[in-house]
């Protein structure tokens, strides 16, 4: 008999600690949160299904709202999907949510934007509970200049100060919605929306929001770095452990 | 030649997830945070000290703010222990500060009171970033409820109700300077000051205000829970995960 094939969307959190990324490296023999999601619908259903994403992340990266999707014949109800699953998946990867979707949802082409956020942990002692989760910077930042430098990247600009090499992206054009700079005790977050992300342009765009937050960069430098287009320019890449992919919009 | 002895207090922080406990249980090949730090000083100083503690905590309570003393004659300068032990402690572990103080100071019977803070997530779906952070309950609390019972804690009161099987204190009685309940989204965090706190005692106040939120309790329960000073009729204990001594309180 056959079924109609379902396309299955799923929300997924994960700690990406012990992970090399979302994305299956063949070969590498490196774990990825990919293959784990792929593994567990396999010993659920039997089927070699490949799912698509709305994304990579980088190794050590974290989501709390990764989505996902995959064509399949089981006919598993859809809402089942993610308990069945998280069932057979370690802890620090969980379904938040499964749904049936129609059949040209594609978890990236799909996707109308996204929303990223980045901790950091900025206070001179050393951390022993954030070591994962944050990226610790011992010297005060200026909230006031990293304001008024973010506020340079909101709009529709060329990224490429920001992008990562080998980033396979047809355009380095990208809009920005909202940048939200947050202090609460000694963790800043920083809260990024834009239609897309490039590679690393995340965690670049951090990297240079600390240079202006230590004094090293001037607030006016981000909007010189979107028109020179200069990526040597610009800060170092901030590390994977303080960002979190919060959010895929879709409609 | 000798070196006249000196006192050592050690402010750590700590991930509890892979330790049982803060205090050394001899012959059972649990790891501890306490043996963890006294192999360090060994390994600093070939001295074989023993620690002083604030307090005991449960195997996977967290901790922003232990605090440690130990008498030693080794000269290093008083703020050097901190970095010296680091490099020589697990990443779970950090001495925030090292400091000379006076040889009658005690880590515990100096202490003057202490901070706890519980975090609860509270929402239907499940969670990977949180699982060994907080408490994960399902269905929705009712802060009000929580609030309202909280403050029939504030004061001076026999405590037993909310007291562990093998608490060894002498006195049942202790005095809850403020309790303090506050949500950020889906996390409920509950802040607790007292002069002290007898075994288990937060997490059977957090497990009791749970009931409460939930309704199964009324708030005026706990009012009743503290005249009567029956443990059996009080909620369960709150699970360690989601438990941070956050300061030891001295002067």
């Amino acid at each position: 008999m056959n079924h109609k094939p379902k396309n299955i969307k799923l929300t997924i959190e994960y700690d990406g600690t012990r992970y090399h990324g979302w994305q299956s490296q063949a070969g590498t023999g490196a774990r990825t949160i990919q293959e784990t999601v792929e593994l567990a619908i396999n010993r659920l259903t039997g089927e070699y299904v490949k799912i698509l994403s709305s994304g990579r992340t980088d190794a050590g990266v974290h989501a709390f709202g990764h989505v996902a999707s995959f064509k399949t014949e089981c006919p598993i109800p859809s809402g089942a999907w993610a308990p069945a699953l998280n069932h057979l998946l370690p802890n620090d990867i969980r379904v938040l949510s499964s749904e049936s979707v129609a059949d040209d949802f594609h978890a990236r082409y799909s996707a109308r934007g996204k929303i990223y956020a980045y901790k950091i942990l900025n206070r001179y002692q050393p951390t022993a509970l954030h070591r994962d989760y944050a990226w610790h910077v011992h010297r005060r930042l200026n909230l006031r200049t990293i304001r008024l430098a973010a506020s340079a990247l909101i709009g529709k600009h060329d990224f490429s100060a920001f992008r990562g090499s080998g980033c396979n992206a047809r355009s380095p054009v990208r809009i920005v919605r909202s940048v939200v700079v947050k202090r609460r005790g000694d963790i800043i977050e920083i809260w990024i929306e834009a239609d897309a992300f490039l590679k690393y342009m995340m965690r670049n765009i951090v990297g240079t929001l600390v240079e202006v937050g230590l004094g090293r960069f001037k607030p006016q430098d981000v909007h010189q770095l979107l028109v020179t287009r200069d990526r040597t320019k610009a800060g170092r890449t901030a590390p994977p452990q303080g960002l979190y992919l919060i959010k895929v919009l879709y409609e």
